[in-house]
């Protein structure tokens, strides 16, 4: 079996990262990790009339980006793995469509990123596809009037609150010999300590983290150490401290090579309060900083947990609490700078 | 490699039903397929006081029960993978928080039975799970109120709809030697041929089931009679002579082993006009009457083909066109009087 311990998949044949592709908005590309990004985009609207098509657009955009950056043509594409936040996954869906590729739509809310490196690298280790190209993204608008208020009522931001990222990432994967690989993968389970407030979001994921880090360390065998960089979704400055807090009430420590994507992005003068969240949030950084760092051995052994918080408006309007999930994605670098 | 053709997945390893099981509300308990549903609810709120919290439970219970006839434990189940029509998949998830196991969320729209099905023969076949749990279902209630109108308008219903089925359908695979396997998939694309009509569902999906099968059948170098059964999800009667016409053109005839579980799983009498759809139609129609067929040895080889319409009521109010996917997966029984 190609599995430890309770909730962990090791992919042995190593798929590797033969390709990826970030692209954010513009206020992202004034923040803390402007210079790896590979495109910053002047137009939020990405050309497009509507926040929900310019989401589509740019899940699009960074896709067709990642599958020329892994030197393949669009009709090489064995599958597409996506999701995002909006309703109906319809900007995976409609980006889909224009790529005109074999496309298995995933829904994990902001812990997207992760759930399609784990269904890549399955499909890719276990021979069923030559390459997987694994994509997720956001957008700010389309967010807050779907999951919030409609920007145009102004409405005031609370201070545990997060800021949905304009952005996504592409990885492509392939039963490469060289390159950055996944190694393992740990599936998280449905979380849920009660949290309510949809503006606290790191509150409500933290748990979710915790469970799924104890879980693959557990399963692996191993301590925090072991890693360059552990990095979290988008857990944000609460939730990270939150999760820090946790994983020392079992005996774990969470050292200088912990890091969380929402707390990383934004710089303090942008005012995002507790800062980034949204698929884009973990799948730009991931696919900017971190495989960057990766390919110069920076960095070598990197945990990714990216972390998802699964209600909808009804769910909430009819009184239920944030259900949450983590899903852990190991990347093992091919370089040893470190 | 495990695949042959462009778009087609094979499973040498065989991944066999281990467990299965479908539960439909009270309308769908009086159609054309009650004997073989494994339960009928005489109540459509399944005990919970919102169509939503309903469709959850049912979709729950579906599982609890499909796992218990794998005579596996909950705490056994190594992945769940399931997906349904609500906004952001809360049914979903919600039934995975209360399952409490490792869950990879997948949105397919009405495809999203074989969508499961595919990506957990993946994992059983690559051996990074020794068991999963594929499972959907739709409630007509909440549909309703999500996609068209809140039943309270009393709105007159256009010939050309169908009618969500309120039902779920559960099966679980794992790598066993016997029983029914699931032998090849098909991976759909993205097929949009510029319906707009969210009441003329059939008509949407019907090029998508096409598209598939047209791969399918050319990637596994088969004519459409080398199945006892082709069945599509929910394309309806008028969806369904559609796709019939549409083979014509490409020299493939779809004879009496041709059905389409929208077409079949009302009685004429029930005023659905073009027959049922939603996740639940496949999935009920699939493990209800296919598997027991299958396991009586009176089907033995099944091509399912499930189809999704990949629209939200926000793209559909933008002026978009409805998208739409099919994936097609293959079932092999074990036993052999047709």
């Amino acid at each position: 079996m190609n599995r430890v311990g309770k909730q962990t998949f090791v992919f042995n044949n190593l798929p590797r990262i033969i390709g990826n592709y970030c692209l954010v908005g513009p206020k992202e590309g004034k923040g803390n990790f402007k210079e790896y990004f590979d495109k910053i985009s002047e137009d939020d609207l990405f050309g497009q009339n509507s926040y929900e098509k310019a989401e589509s657009r740019l899940i699009e955009q960074t896709i067709s980006n990642a599958i020329e950056n892994a030197n393949l043509k669009p009709d090489e594409v064995e599958v597409m793995l996506s999701g995002d936040l909006m309703n109906q996954i319809t900007s995976s869906s409609f980006a889909a469509r224009t790529l005109d590729v074999p496309y298995i739509g995933l829904f994990g809310a902001c812990s997207t990123m992760a759930e399609t490196l784990i269904v890549g690298a399955s499909l890719v280790d276990g021979g069923f596809v030559h390459n997987a190209v694994c994509a997720t993204g956001s957008h700010f608008s389309s967010a807050e009037k779907q999951f919030r208020y409609p920007l145009e009522l102004g409405t005031q931001r609370p201070p545990t609150s997060q800021w949905t990222v304009t952005g996504a990432g592409c990885t492509v994967l392939a039963p490469n010999k060289t390159g950055i690989a996944v190694s393992s993968a740990t599936v998280g389970k449905v979380v849920d300590w009660g949290v309510t407030d949809a503006n606290n979001m790191g509150a409500a994921m933290a748990p979710a983290a915790f469970e799924t880090l104890v879980a693959h360390l557990k399963d692996t065998n191993r301590e925090p150490d072991y890693y360059n960089l552990i990095l979290t979704g988008d857990l944000g400055k609460l939730g990270s401290e939150i999760l820090i807090d946790l994983m020392e009430t079992k005996g774990y420590k969470l050292g200088k090579n912990y890091s969380d994507c929402g707390q990383m992005i934004f710089s303090n003068n942008q005012k995002t309060f507790m800062g980034g969240s949204g698929c884009g949030c973990g799948a730009s950084i991931l696919n900017g900083y971190v495989l960057k760092r990766m390919k110069l051995g920076h960095l070598k052994n990197v945990l990714f947990v990216a972390t998802g918080a699964l209600m909808s408006t009804v769910s909430a309007q009819q009184g239920e609490s944030i259900p949450c999930i983590a899903h852990g994605v190991v990347l093992k670098g091919d370089k040893d700078n470190v």
